[in-house]
C-alpha cells in the first residue's frame, strides 16, 4: 500500500488483466515479448506511429501497415473536439472510421491540452480549456477521458494526467503528481475491465527520482495493464530524461509493459529499449516527412538540399522501403522543391519504415543476445554520416 | 496535297506508323479500339490523368495503376523548367524517374507557356518565354519541343502548336493556325520513327469551322501516328466545343486516333466520345480531388458541405474505388475539414476512378452497340443528383 504525502491510493491490483503481455527474452534490461489485444498481437518494443486526427498524416492505412507497424496513436484532445468521440462512436469506432483494424492506443488529452489549448485551467475535479481550433469551452476530468476513449474504441486507453511542465521545482512537480495519482485512481475506478482492452497508468514526477519513484509505486498498487512514463522529453534534454527513465523503470512491475510517451529520435529510443522500455509513440518520423528530412543508418538528410538533385541512389541504400525500392533521392528532391504532395507521402513511408526496421533490429538483437552488439554498430553508423555520392 | 494560304505543306504520310491503332467496334460516330505503345496497349476511348510535374498529384503510381488508367499525360514545360529534360533523361527516362512503367504522353509546351509564363513572345522560329517560378529566360521551337519529347522518352509526343486564344476574329485563328502548321511540319520533319512511339499533330483554327478544316487537311497531309484537336475548352462553351469538334472530326483520318486536348467535365468527355474522339486529359478528376470535390454517378458532390459529417455512406454507392470499398463521407468530410492530406489522396483516387469507370462504360457500350442507351441513362443520373442521407 503506497503512502504518498498525506494521502493513501487504493489497491485494486486485479489479478488478470485485460491485456496478455508476455516477455520472451531479455538482454541486459532490454525486454523483448509480445503485447495481445482485441485488434492483434503488438511485438515489443513497438513504436506507435501518431495518427492524430484519425489519420496517420499523409499515409493511407494499408501504407502504415505495409512499415511494418502493428499499432498507431490516437489524440483523444484532437478526436473530442473534431469530429467528436461521439460521433466516432455513431460511425463505429476509430478503427472502422479511419479503416485501421489493427491495435489503436489512445493518450488521454492531457498533454495536448497544456500544449495547444487556451485559458486552461486545472482543478482537482479535471481541466476546462478551449479550444484551438474555435475557441469553444471544453471540460475533462478522468472519468470522462476513460468514457472518450471507450467510445473511441481503443484498445489501449491512457489514464488522464498533467504533463508537469519543465522545468520545475520539487514541490511542484511533487503536487502536479499527486494530482495525477488522484486523477488515475479515479480513472481506474470508472474503466470497465474487458478482455483485449487495457488501461495504462502515467508515471509523472518531473526529474525528481524520489517523486518519480513514489509516482511509480502509486501506480503500481492501483494496478494498471501497463505502465508509461510521461513527462519527458519536454525540453530536459537526454542525459536527464535517460536517467528520469533508469530511476522509474526499477520501479515498474517488470511484467506489464513500460511506454515511455512521445519519444523520438532513433537514438533516444535505442538508448530506451537499452533502458527497458517496451513501447514509444512520436510525431517525428511523420513530421519530418512533411518537412523534407529522412531517417537513414547514417543520420538523417534533408531532401531540399541541392546536393541531391542528380542523385540516382535510393534514400538508405539498406532500406526495403516503398520509396527506397522505386525512387531516387533526385526524385524525391525534386519533389520536394517543387511542393509536390508525394514528396510527404514518399518521405513519410520510408521514415516510418525506418523507425520499424530499427524496433525489428532491436528485437532480433534482444532475442539474440546481441544487444550490446547491436547499440555499438547503430551508434557508429548514426555518427559516421552520409556517404556523398562522388566519394570513394 | 493541302493548299493553305500561299503555302503547301510537305506530304510525308508513312504507310506504317509507329503505334498500332485497332478500331474494334463503332457506334454511331462513337469508336472503340486499341492504340499499342512501346510500354503497353490503351484501351480507347481513353482517359489520361495528368502527371504535370512527374507526378499525379497526390497519387502513387500504383495507386493510379489502379483505378484503372492505362496512360498518363506529362507537362513538358513544367519539366523543361524543373528538373529539367537533361536531368530526366540522365535518370534514364520519365518513366523510370517517376516509377510509371505505362505509356505516357507529353504535351508540347506550347499551352502552358501561353497561360502560364510570363513575357511570352511568339515568332517564326518559336517561342521565348519567361519561367513562371523564376523568372529565367527559355526558347522553345518546334525541334527543342520533339527533342525535349525524345529525352522524356514519351510514348506519344505531341508537336509544338500556338493556342489560339479565345475569342479571336477569322483572321488571327487564321494567321495562328498556320504558324501552328508550319511548326507541325517542323516537328515531323525532325521526329525520329521508332516502332512503338509516335507524334501527333495537333488541330486549330478557333470556333471556324473552314480553319478548322484547312487544319485538319493539312496536318493529314504532313502525316502523323495520331490528331489531336487543341484551342478548345478555353472558354467557348460547351456548344461552340460540341460543333468545332463535329467540323473537324469529319476530316480527320478514320484509322488514326483523336485526341481532345484538355477536356474535360464527364458530360464532355461523354459527348466528345459519340462525336469519335478516342483520347482525353483534363486536371479535373486530380485537381477538383484536392479542393474537395466528389464526382458521382449522379453528379458532383461538395465534401466539405457539413450535410455529409455523420454520413456513413460512401461518396458513390456504385463506385468500386479504394476510397468508396473503405471510407465515408462523414470520415473524408472529417478530413476535409481537418485539412488532412489524406483528404486529397482519397478523393483525387475516387475522381481518377470514376473518369476510368466512365471510361470502361463507355467502351463497353459501344462494343455492345448499346452507346445512345447509355448516354441517356448517363444524362438522366446525373442530372437526378445527389440522394440525400435522410430522404425516402
Amino acid at each position: 500500500m503506497a503512502h504518498i504525502g498525506a494521502r493513501r491510493f487504493i489497491i485494486k491490483n486485479d489479478a488478470l488483466s485485460g491485456l496478455q503481455f508476455k516477455i520472451n527474452k531479455t538482454d541486459g534490461r532490454a525486454r523483448c515479448g509480445a503485447l495481445t489485444t482485441n485488434h492483434g498481437t503488438i511485438d515489443t518494443p513497438a513504436f506507435m506511429p501518431v495518427g492524430t486526427a484519425a489519420t496517420v498524416k499523409a499515409m493511407t492505412p494499408e501504407a502504415v501497415g505495409e512499415t511494418g507497424a502493428q499499432i498507431i496513436l490516437g489524440n483523444t484532445y484532437h478526436l473530442m473536439l473534431r469530429p467528436t468521440a461521439e460521433r466516432i462512436s455513431n460511425f463505429g469506432g476509430l478503427h472502422k472510421f479511419m479503416n485501421w483494424s489493427r491495435p489503436i492506443l489512445t493518450d488521454s488529452g492531457g498533454y495536448q491540452i497544456m500544449s495547444l489549448s487556451k485559458l486552461t485551467k486545472v482543478e482537482e475535479q479535471g481541466v476546462t480549456f478551449r479550444s484551438h481550433i474555435d475557441g469553444s469551452s471544453h471540460q475533462i476530468t478522468p472519468e470522462r477521458a476513460v468514457q472518450i476513449q471507450k467510445l473511441l474504441g481503443a484498445d489501449i486507453s491512457m489514464v488522464l494526467d498533467e504533463c508537469t511542465s519543465y522545468p520545475a521545482a520539487n514541490q511542484e512537480a511533487k503536487e502536479s503528481m499527486l494530482l495525477s495519482m488522484r486523477w488515475a485512481e479515479r480513472c481506474k475506478k470508472i474503466y470497465e475491465q474487458r478482455a483485449g482492452y487495457g488501461l495504462f497508468g502515467i508515471v509523472q514526477g518531473g526529474i525528481f527520482p524520489e517523486i518519480r519513484e513514489q509516482s511509480a509505486r502509486a501506480l503500481t498498487d492501483i494496478g494498471f495493464d501497463g505502465y508509461a512514463i510521461g513527462g519527458l522529453a519536454v525540453g530536459e534534454g537526454q542525459k536527464l530524461m535517460l536517467q528520469t527513465i533508469e530511476s522509474t523503470e526499477q520501479h515498474l512491475p517488470t511484467e506489464r509493459p513500460r511506454y515511455l510517451m512521445g519519444v523520438g529520435k532513433p537514438e533516444d529510443i535505442v538508448e530506451s529499449v537499452r533502458r527497458g522500455i517496451d513501447m514509444f509513440d512520436c510525431v517525428l518520423p511523420t513530421r519530418s516527412g512533411r518537412t523534407d528530412q529522412a531517417f537513414t543508418r547514417r543520420g538523417a538528410l534533408n531532401l531540399r538540399n541541392a546536393r541531391h538533385k542528380d542523385d540516382p541512389r535510393p534514400l538508405d541504400p539498406d532500406c526495403s522501403c516503398y520509396t527506397c525500392c522505386n525512387y531516387s533521392r533526385g526524385y524525391v528532391h525534386h519533389l520536394v522543391i517543387a511542393k509536390e504532395i508525394l514528396a510527404a507521402i514518399l518521405l513519410t513511408w520510408h521514415n516510418l519504415h525506418y523507425y520499424q526496421e530499427l524496433m525489428a533490429a532491436m528485437r532480433k538483437a534482444i532475442t539474440n543476445g546481441t544487444f550490446k552488439k547491436f547499440h555499438t554498430l547503430f551508434s557508429a553508423e548514426q555518427s559516421a554520416g552520409d556517404i556523398e555520392m562522388f566519394s570513394r
